[in-house]
C-alpha cells in the first residue's frame, strides 16, 4: 500500500484507479508499453497523491475529473527520471533496470519525450483550461532549468542561495505544483490556493534537503545507492556547504569536493561538524512552515494526511 | 530570404515577426538562450510557414493569433532535432555545432525538453483550445513512435508498408499537422480542413522520399552529409527496398544493407536499377496528390504558394 494512500480514505480509493489510468496511458503503442511498464512498478506516487489529497481537501472531488491530471503528474515525473538516468551512472531506478541501460540513450530520450507528450495529451483532452496547462508547461521548464543549473556547476561550491534556487527548481516547485493544481481544479479561494502552494514548496525543500543528507548518511540498503554519490558526480549539497563554513578542515574538504575524489574522507570531515543537525533543523523548519500554511478550512482527514506526509519526509532520516 | 516567404506576401510579412517571436521564446533563461540561439540560425521554417500560409489561405488571419502557434511548431521541430542529434554521429546541424557535441548529451536532453515545454506553454497561454493542444501532443507522440520504430529496426529491410508507416510518423504527420492547424485556427469548413491535411501528408511523404534519395545521390556539398549515411547507420529506405526487388545483385545488396558495410558498393548496385526513377515517380505522384487536394476555395496567391512549395520539394533532386 502506498504510504499517502495509507493515511487517507479518499487517497486509498483513488490509488487503484490511478494505477489503472497509468497503465492505460502507456498502452497506445506496443513498444512504449513494454519499455514503460517496469518504470511504473516502483515509486511512491507522492506527486499524484498530493494532488488528489488537495483536490479533495474541502469536499469530495469527482474522480473522473481528477484522475487524468493525477496521471499526468506521474507521467511527467517518470519522464524526467527517464531523462535524468541517461547520463546518471546508476543502472537501476525504482528497483528496475533504467531505460537507458536496457535500450540505450536514443530510446531513453524518445521514451521520455513520449511520456511528456502523453502527459500533455491527457491535459488537453480533459479540458482543464489555460491555467492548468500553463502551470504544467512551466513546471517542465523549471525542472529543466534546475537540472541544467546543476549540470553546469558540477564541482563548484554553491552559495546557500544558489543551493536553494536549485532545489526549488528541481524538487520543490514540482510538489508545490501538485498541491496548487489540486486547489485550482477544486476551485478553492485564491488565498487557499496560495497557502497550499506554500505548503508544497516547503514540503519539497525539506524533501530535497533530507534527500541530500541521506546521500551522505543514509542506509545504503534503504537508499539503494552508495554513500556520497552526489559528491562523486560533482553535485555539492547543503551538508557540504555547512561543513565548509564551520569545519577546521574546510580547506581539505573544499579540495575534495571540487575534485570529487576521496569522498569517504569528505564524509568524515562533514560528520565531525554540526552539518547533519544543521540540515535536519532546516528541514524541520520547512516542515513546520508547511504545516503552518495548511488552510484551516480543510477537511480534518485531509489536513491530518497532509501533516503526516510532512512528518514522513523528515522521519526518513531517523 | 526564406523560400516559402519568397512565394507569398503574407508569408514574407510574417517571417520577420516569426524570427522575433522565436528569439523571445528562448530568452526566459540565460543559458537556454546561449544554447538555443545558434540552433535557430539555420532552417527553412517550412513548418511554421506552411501553417501561416494555411491560416491565411481564405482571408487574412490576425498575426497576433497565428504567431504563437507558428513559433510553437518551430520549437517542437527544433526540440526533436536536438534530441535526434544526441546519438546521431553528425556533429553539425543547420551549419552549426549540435547541442550534444557542444555541451554533452545530458544538456542536449534538457535543452530539447525545455523547447518542448516552452512550445506547450505558448499554446496554453494563447488559448487555442482543446483540439489544437490535442493535435500537438499527438504530433510529438507520433514523432517519438516513428523514431523508435526506426531505431528498433536498424539493419532490417522494411516492407513498403512499414517504410510508409515510418516516414508518415517521422515526417508526413508533422507537415500535415501544420496545414491542419492553419485550417483549424482560421475556422475553415471540415472538408477544407481534411483536404489541407491530405495536402500536407502527401507533401511530407514526397519530402521524406526525396530526402531518402538525396542521402544516396545528393550533392554532398549541398546536403552537407556523406553519401549513404542512412545505410551506414542501419536506416533502410525506399531506394534500397526497390533495388532489392529488381536488382540481379539483390543478394549481395541485402548482405550489405543488413551489415551497413561497403556502402559504396550498395550505391552502385542501386544505381544500376530503376530505383532512382522509381522513387522520383513515387514522390511526384505524392506531389500531384498534394496539389489535387488543395481546396478550390483558397485565395489564389496562397494556392499558388502551396503549389510552389510542393514543386520545390521534388525539384531538390534535380
Amino acid at each position: 500500500m502506498n504510504f499517502v494512500a495509507a493515511l487517507n480514505d479518499v487517497a486509498a480509493k483513488n490509488l487503484q484507479v490511478l494505477e489503472e489510468q497509468i497503465r492505460q496511458a502507456i498502452s497506445d503503442d506496443e513498444f512504449i508499453h513494454e519499455a514503460c511498464e517496469p518504470l511504473f512498478k516502483g515509486g511512491k506516487r507522492l506527486r499524484p497523491m498530493l494532488f488528489l489529497l488537495c483536490a479533495n481537501a474541502k469536499s469530495d472531488f469527482p474522480q473522473e475529473k481528477s484522475m487524468p491530471l493525477a496521471t499526468t503528474l506521474e507521467l511527467i515525473h517518470t519522464a524526467s527520471l527517464v531523462h535524468d538516468d541517461i547520463i546518471d551512472t546508476s543502472k537501476k531506478r525504482r528497483g528496475v533496470e533504467t531505460t537507458n541501460s536496457k535500450y540505450g540513450a536514443q530510446i531513453a530520450v524518445l521514451v521520455g519525450d513520449y511520456l511528456f507528450a502523453k502527459a500533455f495529451q491527457l491535459v488537453a483532452e480533459n479540458n482543464y483550461g489555460e491555467e492548468v496547462s500553463t502551470v504544467l508547461s512551466k513546471l517542465v521548464k523549471n525542472l529543466c532549468v534546475g537540472e541544467i543549473m546543476q549540470d553546469r556547476s558540477l564541482y563548484e561550491v554553491p552559495t546557500l542561495s544558489e543551493y536553494y534556487t536549485r532545489i526549488n527548481l528541481k524538487t520543490a516547485i514540482f510538489l508545490s505544483t501538485c498541491c496548487r493544481l489540486g486547489a485550482i481544479v477544486s476551485k478553492m479561494e485564491r488565498r487557499e490556493v496560495e497557502k497550499l502552494t506554500a505548503y508544497g514548496t516547503n514540503l519539497g525543500l525539506a524533501f530535497q534537503i533530507i534527500d541530500d543528507l541521506l546521500d551522505f548518511f543514509g542506509d545504503e540498503k534503504i537508499t539503494g545507492k552508495p554513500r556520497g554519490g552526489d559528491l562523486k558526480s560533482g553535485v555539492i549539497t547543503l551538508p557540504v556547504i555547512r561543513a565548509l563554513e564551520v569545519s577546521d578542515e574546510s580547506q581539505i574538504l573544499r579540495q575534495i569536493v571540487t575534485s570529487g575524489k576521496d569522498v569517504d574522507a569528505a564524509i568524515k570531515i562533514i560528520q565531525a561538524t554540526d552539518a547533519v543537525d544543521y540540515c535536519r533543523t532546516r528541514a524541520e523548519a520547512h516542515i513546520e512552515s508547511a504545516r503552518v500554511n495548511l488552510p484551516p478550512t480543510l477537511q480534518i482527514s485531509v489536513a491530518r494526511a497532509l501533516e503526516q506526509v510532512a512528518d514522513f519526509i523528515v522521519d526518513r532520516t531517523r
